[in-house]
């Protein structure tokens, strides 16, 4: 009982300190993040810029399909409903690089500083914490030696020595009490701080995953129109009935 | 009528010389398709290199949330599940990229130097067609000669002449149905020819859309994993009921 009072670290102390430390050595960690997210945002928008030529070069194909002497009109068009959902998936596809930069990487590295920096509630609550418990011990350590004395007094059978002993163990009690109410509070506070940081992260990081979802409503659309291009290519010998009737012979009968 | 047939372009195959030459001159229209195929291509693969570091990190994240102090264990798990989802896209989307270039681009580029060489089928077609057309043409223009020379005859009154005039008149006719289907079956070679190049072209992208569906595919797991983010997270200053009880507060009473 006595080490767990005189010593300066109860286990519940010192799960506090490797708290508080975790976090304090957590910065490598979100800085690596924000690097890679950085780098994976300026990756995909070298794509989007590739994507975006890639269907325009697409689009003249299904144009060229499309004006063709009537063979492959609907081919062309196909080709084109093909490529329209590519750019609505490349425009979900911007939507979600902004909010990779805009509402994760930016507002996240601020966060990280401050984190780094200890300015936020850490710092302040480690700081205090532990003035407010080494008092609170180092009061504690002198209760316990009074006590300690009153106890060897009423052992030596002094009169009032007993009374004043169990005053004493009694006011140990108490403020032995009190010091591991005060830790708890401090290992509370310092897993909400913990935790806080998590969910922080979670809600910056959410907005992306879902703007990452919203791509996929666009994928019902393209499965559609792949199938309405294999559907129209599936005879490559066999003219349309209408591309030599209609147009191009009766012209010349 | 007479024009139709002496001059060395009738409709039908001024029709068939412009598919040809339609064809010839849309090779650019491919190398460009290609050559932005190519670099969305590389674009890609740089992307993919970021993912996976932006992945690493992601984890490292996951995994400190999961180690730490009892708090953000379950947020920790839910991480991981986000981080393992897109993973999973990763593997899609190397799929993908890969199918781009070997299902589409190498392909596609083999065939483009076939028709820009014009060493398929198109430039035997032309070069063959237009032989016999040309062959057929000329013959039907001295046969039309012959016919107008008998048909002055009878109008003369020449004996037999009325005859010799009808039946040339008949052989013209036939030799012009027979220029006509000649000329019909070149339009169409060229009308196949141009459609089975489009169709070829659809048959080379579509594994590439099948595998970019799978890809949207896979995102939908993600939506999961996401809402389970969202509902760990609600309460970011509420710890969850056995992170302070049972591993850490018990050890110190």
């Amino acid at each position: 009982m006595e080490g767990t009072t005189e010593k300066d670290c109860s286990p519940l102390w010192s799960l506090y300190q490797q708290i508080v430390s975790d976090m304090k050595n957590s910065a490598p960690m979100w800085e690596e993040f924000i690097s890679k997210a950085t780098k994976l945002h300026s990756a995909l928008k070298s794509a989007l810029v590739a994507i975006a030529a890639f269907l325009d070069a697409f689009q003249k194909i299904a144009d060229a399909a499309t004006n063709a002497r009537g063979a492959t009109k609907e081919i062309g068009t196909a080709l084109t409903r093909v490529c329209l959902r590519h750019r609505a998936i490349e425009t979900r596809m911007k939507t979600f690089i902004s909010a990779l930069m805009d509402t994760l990487i930016t507002p996240l590295s601020e966060r990280a500083d401050d984190w780094r920096r200890g300015g936020c509630a850490t710092g302040a609550l480690s700081r205090e914490h532990a003035r407010e418990c080494k008092r609170a011990r180092a009061e504690l350590r002198r209760r316990v030696q009074e006590a300690q004395r009153h106890a060897r007094k009423a052992r030596r059978a002094q009169p009032d020595a007993k009374r004043r002993a169990d005053v004493c163990m009694q006011d140990v009690q108490e403020r032995k009490q009190q010091l591991e109410e005060m830790e708890e509070k401090a290992v509370k506070a310092a897993l909400i701080e913990e935790r806080s940081r998590f969910c922080h992260f979670v809600s910056l990081l959410n907005p992306v995953v879902e703007s990452e979802v919203a791509m996929l409503a666009e994928v019902g659309h393209l499965q559609e129109g792949s199938e309405q291009l294999v559907r129209h290519t599936a005879e490559p010998r066999t003219l349309p009935a209408a591309s030599l009737q209609v147009q191009n012979l009766n012209h010349y009968r």
